[in-house]
Order: structure tokens, then sequence, then C-alpha cells
């Protein structure tokens, strides 16, 4: 599981799947996800919590090769356009933010944005924890995906998740990749502080082992 | 693992974490939580994803025992009220939602709910890689609590997560607990079948494994 990208300094101390989790951007266009792993990945996503037990999300499946995979990938941003489409599957997430025809929910449009990442993040570990890779991105015409993917007005389109097997360094593959791409995966991974995020009895007032107020 | 909650008929094919991860009720109050673990568990959240890496989430440690758990405990629901303080840990869950003082931030707040739900989950998965449990909940007076804990007006606090140990049955510890509490644990856990959340081609029209399109 080792790579130059994961586990970085500070989260070696991770459980997998979290210690190896990253998001390349050059996947095996080659590959091709078996629809049992895929309902693995959905199922991931079915028994993640959420407020309520609402279960706001929904996926659609796009799988590369596909009639609905060349149409969503029309959508794709510029920056997007090129790694995507090289993914074994595409699931395109959204959450329901206004009230159903039948006028059920959400309690929340805010919850149910925030229960999407939720969900997202559970098969984006469950795919790490099958040796494949997931990349988020919002990079995309949501409107025209929306339309073009039958997306009911009261549900918010907010990801696709890329999900593949990573084309390891070596691979004379690579050369099918743009520089852009592959550059891509050279910017080093970086976050904030702990510091800068986890605070000690009052927000902004930084925590650190052994603080106890 | 094994537990009458988890994992459920459907679940039984996810990887661990996210196989035995559930929401527990009934913790154990006895139980104290090393900071080198909150700090593991801290890191979880640090390295999850999020759009752009704008990481814009924050959390505040509350461990049970100090006056930072006294002064939040006082602002929970009536429902919550006899569950939660009896965990070891509350870590009370912000993102950025308005720019802050200098001007900065964020793009989008849909995207930092969204993205605070991932690293919420990276959380909750990570504690159940170290044997404990995670239980997030958003029953609590939010404006009171913002106030306690100094959250500024470009943050909007979304959850607690409740981590600790479960009270296993048979624990005679059991007796401390409300009837109430332990009832909600008997709950039977239930998700909506696969069909509702996974779509083939186009929203809402049912994918199932061997669905090409």
């Amino acid at each position: 599981m080792s790579s130059p990208h994961a586990p970085m300094p500070g989260a070696e101390g991770l459980a997998e799947p979290l210690r190896s989790r990253w998001s390349p951007s050059v996947f095996d266009a080659d590959h091709v996800l078996a629809d049992s792993d895929i309902e693995t990945l959905l199922s991931a996503a079915q028994w993640a919590p959420s407020a309520g037990n609402s279960q706001p999300w929904g996926y659609v499946v796009v799988p590369r090769g596909t009639e609905a995979h060349t149409a969503f990938i029309a959508h794709l941003s510029r920056g997007n356009a090129g790694w995507v489409p090289r993914a074994s599957l595409i699931l395109v997430a959204g959450t329901q933010v206004g009230p159903a025809p039948d006028g059920r929910g959400p309690k929340s449009a805010d919850y149910a944005r925030h229960d999407l990442g939720q969900a997202s993040a559970h098969i984006t570990l469950q795919a790490r924890s099958m040796g494949l890779h997931a990349h988020q991105f919002a990079g995309f015409d949501h409107a025209s995906a929306a339309a073009e993917l039958g997306v009911p007005d009261h549900v918010a389109l907010m990801t696709g998740i890329a999900i593949g097997v990573h084309l390891e360094p070596g691979d004379p593959r690579l050369e099918e990749v743009s520089a852009d791409d592959r550059a891509r995966e050279e910017r080093p991974r970086e976050r904030k502080p702990l510091a800068e995020i986890a605070f000690a009895s009052r927000w902004s007032q930084a925590w650190s082992a052994s603080d106890r107020s």
C-alpha cells in the first residue's frame, strides 16, 4: 500500500483503508469493475449514517463503456475531461435538497449535503479496501448533467466519484496520459496543521495532546 | 466485531471498519480516551478529501470530565442529554459557511457542509478501527453551544460526535443507563433498498447488478 502519496507524515498512525487513501488522477483505462464490486461499493453508502436515518443520497451508476458514460463525460470541466473518463466507474452523487413530489422531506438540505459527503466517504474508503482508488470531483456542468441523467429538481447533484485502478509509475500506458494529468499527481499533498482544525474548549484555541481544560 | 447491530444483512460484504460500524447509545462512562488516541482521530479528519483541498472543517475537543464538557452537555436536547455525556469524548463539529474576517473562503457553503460530513465519516471509521464506537448527533442548542464555545459567525456548528467504548449487554453498569437509552439500542437498523439509492443511466431508474445501459 506504500506510495509516494500516502500515507503522508502525520497520517502513518491511521488505520487502513484511511491510511493509504488518496485521490489519483491516472487510472487504468483497461480495468473493468465487476457488477458485484459495484454493488459492494453502493452498499457502503447504503449503510452510512444520516440525520434521523434520512438517507437523502442517491448515485447514478456510470461504468466506462456505457451510453450513460459517453453522455456524462461530455459535461466534464476541461480540467476533468482528460482523467475522469479513464476510470472504471463514475458514481454521480446527488442528495435531496427539496420536498419530493409526494411532499416528503428533507428535514434539512444542509444535513442532506453533509450526509451525502459521509456516504461518499464510505464509498471511497470501501474502494480503497478493495485495492481500488476513488477521486471525487465537482467540476462538471451540473445543470446539463442533471438534465442528461433525469435528476429531478428536488435533488442536487454535487459530485462525481471516479473509481478504478491507479496506473503505477513505470507503466507504459502512462504514455496515453497527458502531461497535465500526470503532473496533477505530482502535486504535494498538503493539509492544515491540526492546530488549525482541532480546538480546545473554544473555537480557534488550538488543541494539543495533553491539553485538558 | 460480531454484534446484533452490525454487520446487517447486505453489509457483510463490506470491509472493516465499515462492516461493524454502528451508532450505539450506551457508552462506558468509566473509559478515558488517551490524548494520543484523540490526536489520531483528529488526524483522520485532517487527511479527508475536500473540494479544492479547502478543509473547511473544525472540531472542538470536549473530553468527559473537562469544564468544556460540563458546559456543552447543558445544551443537549432532552433525547441526547442521557446518553451523550457518558461517552469518553465529544467532538463538536463545525464548518466554514461564510467569509472569515480576513475575507477568505469558502467557495461554497454547500460543499463545506458536504466536506464536513466526509471528515466526520473518517473520524467515525478511524474510531471503529481503534475498537471504539462513534455516534454522531445534531440534537443540541446550536446557538447556545456556539456562544459557549466561541464559534464565530462564519462557522456553522452541525454535529457532535460522541466517541467511546460500547457497554456490552450483560455489563452490570447497564443499571446506570435509563430504560429509554437502553431501548434506543434495540431499535432495528434499517436502510432503503439499494434500488432506491442506486440508479442505472437515469435517476430513479433502479440499478441492479448485471445492468449495463
